[in-house]
């Protein structure tokens, strides 16, 4: 089929919004807040099965543990982790309407001059005089620039004790580290994962799901000895993988291998993590050769990072970061250590450590969104949109049709429907032309369609249309569940 | 094996933290707050697998869409819905050394006198001056009752506009209803569900996982023409299922059509979604036997429902309430109807209808603590402890453990757990003496080990020892993957 390559932004929305992945929360209400967002029935299968994906790639494949901890942590896990002193943005406001703006971004925007978010706050300051920046709406004075703790503070009790939702998952994986790796026979390396919200109180949260002030991620966390960053047992299973790594201007293309062997990437240890990362993104549909592991500069790293990667996607909006991978060095765990005067060391055979952390956080919903854009075909042969997810990843792994309701083929349907229903994600549909069911399945993702028609009462068998050729064939009802199965398993 | 039957709450909740089922949020700190808890990597596992079996058993079982939508939700939510009013338990608080209880609660341990927490609040203040109640920690005097708001609130951007966490996961659903039925081309009775974090600020959390400040549910919220009650093309399937009903002091045992028939269930509506819940809770391991739907009084039941049944399972800690079975009216909808100016009618045929909606909300944490005690076996004949889950619930579903480290044995036994590692969650052991090593697979409730010995470098077999019976078997190594799915596969 022929296509049109240029899926931007608003088509993927139109289609998000259209055919239950994702719309805006409270949206009934005037007062909707910006930054939230909900996932409809074909978000949840997506992402529902983007995470088992994730958890066969790389929580199982690297005998990962994964727990699931609280959202609402205490404030002394946010004094010991930085958190509270340096999780904010430089704010500034109008003097005259009150509007609100991050200093950094509005200081871009409007006077083309790149400030990092982390500078010190006369930087901002001097930067709105010099170059008389006004505010956008109302042409008013700005005040100075001030910190935002980005957190979400919440009272427990009826006291109120002071306590946040969390900014990133990982701050549970480090305060349960000596616990899980006592009771779960732990062994460096160790990699600890966990999947679930966290929650950034963004001044400007903006496109959807790109920018959200309460979000997913699955994060890993591996901890290991610092002294044997070079013996990784199963380092020849990714050697040959290729990495588009940029630390100047350009990517360049190498394998894992010889990204160590250069000195790209500091190790054995690191390089096996991003390889590992690329073959499981690989399997999502997105498209890995227009993907970087882009090294940060001292000024753009996260203040508790060592080295740090970002691994960004093209996409129509630029390149999206979808997994900040940091070397975090024993930050956290010594921090958590001072503070809690728990001991955070463990034994690694005879060798008494303090564990070092290699960070892969996954931004889900930036994931999800580069799937759909990724995956999203106009074709332009037979005027419709597809959306080409892998079988593995549909929200709807079958349509199961009548080509009419009447002379029992609504009852025959139904029985069909009925047998796979408990294992397939199948979605039963009954009225309208057949040619718009179909587009309509291709809209939402569905590889497969079946179709019951008067021939079914006769012979037993369905007419089975596959998305992405559009080829029909005639299958026995027998044959449904094997051919099913082949096409939606996982690879 | 002979078995112990009288298994506490302290032996679960002892194996619950050795094996890494759940564990208190925070815990290196001593300000760990009280009523929040992590799931360990066992009960990440146990938890993702109940709701693998909720998906199948539910919400796929009757075509019903799956939505996940925000925590943090507008105030205008809550207005509508009532919890800004009516969402709060009475407390007191001691004038001299400031601690304060949940008004009931403290009356009916103190004095023994049963006052319902939606009771004027002068009626608590009567019992504390009728009964000389004082503070049981400084025998001060109490101040007057008053309502305490069990909702969290957050404040949301720079000018903290009023927000709060959801205390319940289904005004979600309410709320994107319009959206959803029309996008995803609805039919009543149509079944939406959610799973998700909800949050209440308790004033006396308790009992790990049992009253949490921050705990999952998984709700169904079923919408239905009111006119339409008896009309469930489905019942045939479940008619004879068997419930558990008590409207006065005991329970009496019926099959769903008896329960309509006799008029103790209002309709076939609800009576077929609650034998869809005992069948579901039947696949889970928990002892049906010991479950009642316990009818609610009027000054028991939420503020928006009508009519309820609480599914409640007796454990070592009383009857426990697992899920709310509410019938909630058009309560809900039309509140946001009315306070949004939206239009939430939809067309059922020919007719205009704001439907009625019966909802299952469904506590997970508890359904969880519940089929580990009930899965839990004290096996005295070989003084050891056996939680006999069921093979698709288990967090491991099979040990692979090397029966020495040495001869090549450790390397075989690797390459075994490389091939199956993906599909199945397999624990890798090469340490420690081999009963004790069975014995840990035990008690977190892995169906299944595989041991490589000598023998198998010689003829490519291994034992396959079986929890429950502990019978070991020889088999081929190409038979482990079709034995380890026919032993995990769903029912």
């Amino acid at each position: 089929m022929t296509t049109d390559s240029a899926i931007q932004y608003d088509s993927v929305m139109k289609l998000a919004l259209e055919r239950g992945f994702y719309f805006p929360s409270c949206e009934v209400y005037g007062d909707a807040q910006a930054g939230f967002w909900e996932y409809g029935p074909s978000g949840v299968g997506l992402k529902n099965k983007f995470l088992q994906l994730w958890r066969r790639e790389l929580v199982r494949r690297d005998g990962m543990l994964e727990i699931d901890g609280s959202q609402i942590m205490s404030k002394s896990v946010f004094e010991a982790s930085g958190h509270l002193a340096s999780f904010a943005d430089p704010i500034v406001k109008c003097t005259k309407c009150g509007l609100t703006y991050r200093a950094d971004k509005m200081i871009s925007e409007t006077a083309d001059v790149e400030i990092p978010e982390s500078a010190e706050l006369e930087e901002f300051d001097d930067a709105i005089i010099k170059n008389h920046i006004k505010c956008q709406k109302c042409n008013g004075e700005f005040g100075s620039t001030k910190k935002f703790n980005m957190m979400f503070r919440v009272g427990i009790g009826p006291e109120g004790e002071e306590a946040y939702l969390r900014p990133e998952t990982c701050q549970s994986i480090f305060v349960d580290f000596p616990r899980l790796f006592k009771t779960m026979r732990g062994k460096l390396p160790l990699g600890i994962a966990q999947v679930g919200k966290s929650f950034r109180n963004e001044i400007s949260p903006r496109q959807s799901l790109l920018r959200l002030r309460e979000f997913y991620q699955a994060e890993i966390e591996v901890f290991c000895n610092p002294q044997h960053l070079d013996k990784m047992n199963n380092f020849d299973e990714i050697q040959n993988t290729i990495l588009h790594i940029q630390t100047g201007s350009d990517p360049d293309s190498m394998t894992c291998k010889e990204a160590v062997e250069s000195g790209v990437v500091p190790n054995y240890f690191v390089a096996y993590y991003m390889g590992l990362l690329v073959e499981f993104y690989e399997k999502t549909g997105i498209d890995v050769e227009k993907s970087r592991f882009r090294k940060l500069g001292e000024k753009e790293k996260a203040f508790y990072a060592k080295v740090a990667f970002d691994f960004e996607v093209k996409t129509s909006v630029g390149w999206l970061e979808l997994v900040a991978c940091n070397y975090r060095s024993s930050y956290d765990l010594s921090s958590h250590a001072k503070k809690s005067k728990e001991k955070f060391e463990v034994m690694d055979g005879e060798e008494k450590v303090l564990p070092h952390v290699f960070e892969i956080s996954m931004g889900i919903d930036r994931s999800l969104y580069t799937i759909l854009e990724h995956s999203m075909i106009y074709d332009k042969e037979h005027e419709r949109t597809v959306l080409s997810l892998k079988p593995y990843l549909s929200p709807i792994h079958v349509g199961v049709l009548s080509l009419v309701k009447k002379d029992g083929l609504r009852e025959e349907t139904d029985q069909i429907y009925q047998k796979i229903r408990r294992k397939y994600d199948a979605f039963l549909d009954h009225s309208g032309a057949i040619g718009r069911r179909y587009r309509r399945l291709d809209e939402a993702g569905a590889p497969l369609a079946i179709t019951i028609d008067h021939q079914t009462l006769e012979d037993q068998t369905v007419t089975i249309r596959k998305r992405d050729s559009m080829e029909q064939e005639r299958i026995k009802i027998s044959e449904i569940d094997s051919i099913l199965s082949e096409a939606t398993s996982f690879p």
